[in-house]
């Protein structure tokens, strides 16, 4: 017995969960802006369309990788949008990154059209999403994790129930973002004065991963810089973003959260220096630029 | 075939490695202000003095675990010192943690007097002191680090040889202190960030130690926080003191480090709060202060 659902933004991380599903005999319905991502889509089996509604239209399911709560909002509510086109009834699953209190906001609206929402950021990146083995951080009624059940199983290996109304997933993805975006620029910190220091980088990459220094993005995002290889697996500019929404909350909630800023000010930095689009890791190059530092060169 | 060392400090790292070496058959005389710890090591079956020199005295081999570089110059060249006392031509053995040029300056100094040097700062904690279980970062001549080796054998799992110069076995471990001292405040940013947002602080727990925001620290220290346990293993005084190392070599290299520089206010502001001699995780106890939140309760 086949299973449906509209898969709306085809990037990496809907490109990927979308091939998953299709792989394990769903129907897939998708929808992106760009030509190239609905062509891949469609080789690998799925329907693809230019409008959130049109991919959405009669389904009962459809889940949301879109990049932040502008982007969600215009995926629900914007010209031809999914609320209005989806099954009654429907659960409408949003994976974006956002402050809890958009992910609130949303939900009440959707809700109150007779729709279920699931709360359900994701991590893992592209590499996990295309193996189904995302983790994700989810909230919401009961009914809505019901309605989800089929889907978070297909795409993911792990899924925290983190409450029982949406906010709750939004908001610990927020904090994970927090310590994600903080522990890749201190790497870069860290790093690029190791150089400074005239240190042999392999060998300091070798005692900090084997040592307390060690982080989850150090041992991940340090072998970008050795290679000199900045293709964006994940830019710059989404921690621009993140570590932005963290300051937004932090100073809604007259909450102090100084290292984060810092944290925020090396990402303008480096977007401000024309590096945004490119891999997250070349926050280093900000170091390097402001030290006299000539970082291992490779691919961009 | 017994052989035979000093140790200079017994604090939890020193005696560790004492207990170590005397469990391994070594003759152990060690030096320590505190007659407590002194004690202690004879408890262990070890030989103890009040001074550097006496406990040195015609050793061909000392090893010095005390806190910083004005500590390592007195054992050395204070009075009653070791460089004095010890055999001509033998290894003195630093793991204090201090800046690259202060290795450099000590060792310039101990060579000069026909003695080696040997830059060997430690990673592990009291726990792997006790077990033999040290990471060493070390750098030094070939003569030292031949003549370590029975040493760092008997108390480390493993050894990294950074060079042939004293100086990167310090500055490596500084890198290592930079990481460890902002990924603490970052996690207390984290998780009192987290408290505030009304989330569950064991499920934060167990999904950021599942995802990419975690940390060595953020692993080690967090369940110090959800327990309320401030008992310091490591106090928030040694990050005052290493990350202030870290501002010093920073500035006279003209290299901006503002995330580790944010991280030191927040340990300056709990030492400045009272809580210097407590555990470093006790830096979430600012951010707790200054947002309204209550931490969990536990021991002190």
């Amino acid at each position: 017995m086949s299973q449906n659902v509209a898969v709306i933004g085809l990037g990496s991380m809907g490109l990927g969960m979308a091939r998953t599903l299709l792989a394990k005999g769903w129907q897939v319905s998708g929808c992106d802006l760009s030509a190239e991502a609905r062509d891949r889509l469609r080789a690998h089996g799925g329907e693809a369309h230019d409008s959130p509604g049109a991919a959405a239209a009669g389904r009962s399911l459809v889940v949301s990788v879109v990049v932040n709560a502008a982007q969600t909002r215009d995926v629900l509510f914007g010209h031809d949008g999914v609320a209005a086109s989806m099954a009654a009834g429907g659960l409408f699953v949003s994976c974006a990154t956002m402050s809890p209190d958009d992910a609130r906001s949303i939900a009440d609206r959707v809700e109150a059209l007779g729709l279920h929402y699931l709360d359900a950021p994701i991590s893992g990146g592209a590499a996990k999403a295309a193996t189904g083995d995302l983790t994700v951080m989810a909230s919401g009624s009961a009914q809505a994790f019901e309605a989800a059940a089929g889907l978070l199983d297909a795409v993911s290996a792990r899924v925290f129930r983190l409450g029982d109304a949406p906010g709750a997933g939004s908001a610990v993805k927020m904090i994970n973002q927090l310590l994600a975006g903080v522990h890749i620029a201190a790497a870069g910190e860290a790093m690029v004065m190791a150089a400074r220091l005239g240190l042999d980088l392999p060998a300091v990459y070798e005692v900090i991963t084997a040592s307390a220094g060690n982080s989850w993005m150090f041992e991940n995002r340090v072998p970008h810089v050795l290679d000199g290889d900045y293709r964006p697996l994940s830019s710059v500019e989404i921690f621009v973003k993140d570590l932005g929404i963290i300051g937004d909350m932090a100073r809604d909630l007259r909450y102090p959260a100084p290292i984060a800023a810092a944290a925020l000010q090396m990402y303008l930095a480096a977007a401000g220096a024309g590096l945004g689009k490119q891999d997250d890791s070349a926050v280093a190059k900000v170091y390097a630029s402001l030290s006299g530092v000539t970082l291992p060169q490779g691919r961009g």
